[in-house]
């Protein structure tokens, strides 16, 4: 049994779209980011770090989004290869994710939109970063169909659900044609249209309840 | 044949003592990161990113350093365990550090020391989220011996990259007994003096050669 607390966030959909992808039944419980349920105590007990998603696989309790692909793809033998180069590549890719994407996407979209005063050196900083990521990200998919080699894998997965957030960010995918026909191929996928049909659901059942 | 493109920074160490816990030996490659060497086209065709470190394994070009910890982990059998459990938490931490406490002190940094204008906003954001980040990694150390369990794993290995440079971020473990008694138990490993020792032997050659 496996259930996923999770919102319609860049994070979590990298999840549920894994599980879609590997053909595994899970519940889905919703925590609404908007109004801050993510540092609710309840939520605090499950996740310390106040983050969603957090998967809970029979019983056993999991954060931070790349662990949780990683753990799902050990757990199935799917969408992370064996052999030592392809699997490094993988990991390479979830880590240029972690440290590098996800927090200057994060970062360029606060000092961008929540700020409460403008920080124009941090909001430049930010935005050129996350540019330059998405450069480095074209650059790669030129030679190659998906982010770590020719096999869809996690890594995809992973990068998928910040370029899904890119607007928030205040980037586009302009001047990227290899980024943007991956982001179609993957985007077009059955999984990744179910993951995202039931996370933006976690939003209108959240709104209608409110 | 195992060279490493390098200098003493937090992530560069990682890699340094995880060769030095499993006995590989390696070659080291200064990229002097104060001259911005880094940037160069030379070393930009090794890694588009221009971030050290570096690991080429008989030819194979590995970036970002937490890839290669895991690299190097499957590749000896060592600081990574095969059992489910213990190894998803592994990942859990590496991933933590890598969205979390990574970005988090680097930006502490910058804004302390590097930004061209005060950016209190910022400043304050990164400080007080590196912080909170100090203190969940000391409360999961009041209850267990090692980061990511009772056994040292690369995840330690990871985390002690940054905790060894928090100066920089204008951080201190006041106030962490449980981190500063694992810093110390981590620091006093032979592998670790040893990494870190040829890590500032680094900093000292490209001094004398300056």
């Amino acid at each position: 049994m496996i259930e996923v607390y999770a919102f319609a966030t860049p994070n979590s959909v990298k999840v549920l779209i894994a599980l879609e992808e590997m053909g595994l039944p899970y519940e889905l419980k919703p925590v609404n980011v908007r109004k801050g349920e993510q540092k609710n105590d309840l939520f605090l007990a499950l996740n310390p770090n106040g983050k969603v998603p957090v998967l809970v696989d029979d019983g056993f309790v999991l954060t931070e989004s790349a662990a949780i692909l990683v753990h799902l793809a050990e757990k199935t033998g799917k969408l992370l290869s064996q052999d030592n180069v392809s699997r490094a590549r993988v990991f390479e890719e979830l880590f240029f994710h972690a440290s590098g994407v996800s927090p200057a996407f994060g970062n360029a979209g606060f000092f961008k939109r929540s700020s409460p005063e403008p920080q124009p050196i941090a909001e430049a900083r930010f935005t050129s970063e996350a540019e330059r990521l998405l450069g480095l990200l074209d650059a790669k998919l030129a030679s190659q169909p998906f982010v770590a080699g020719d096999a869809f894998t996690i890594a995809d997965i992973a990068h998928f659900g910040w370029i899904w957030r890119l607007q928030f960010a205040g980037l586009t995918l302009e001047g990227c044609p290899n980024l943007s026909r991956w982001f179609e191929t993957v985007g077009a996928r059955p999984s990744v249209q179910q993951a995202l049909l039931r996370a933006e659901g976690l939003v209108e059942s959240a709104g209608s309840a409110a």
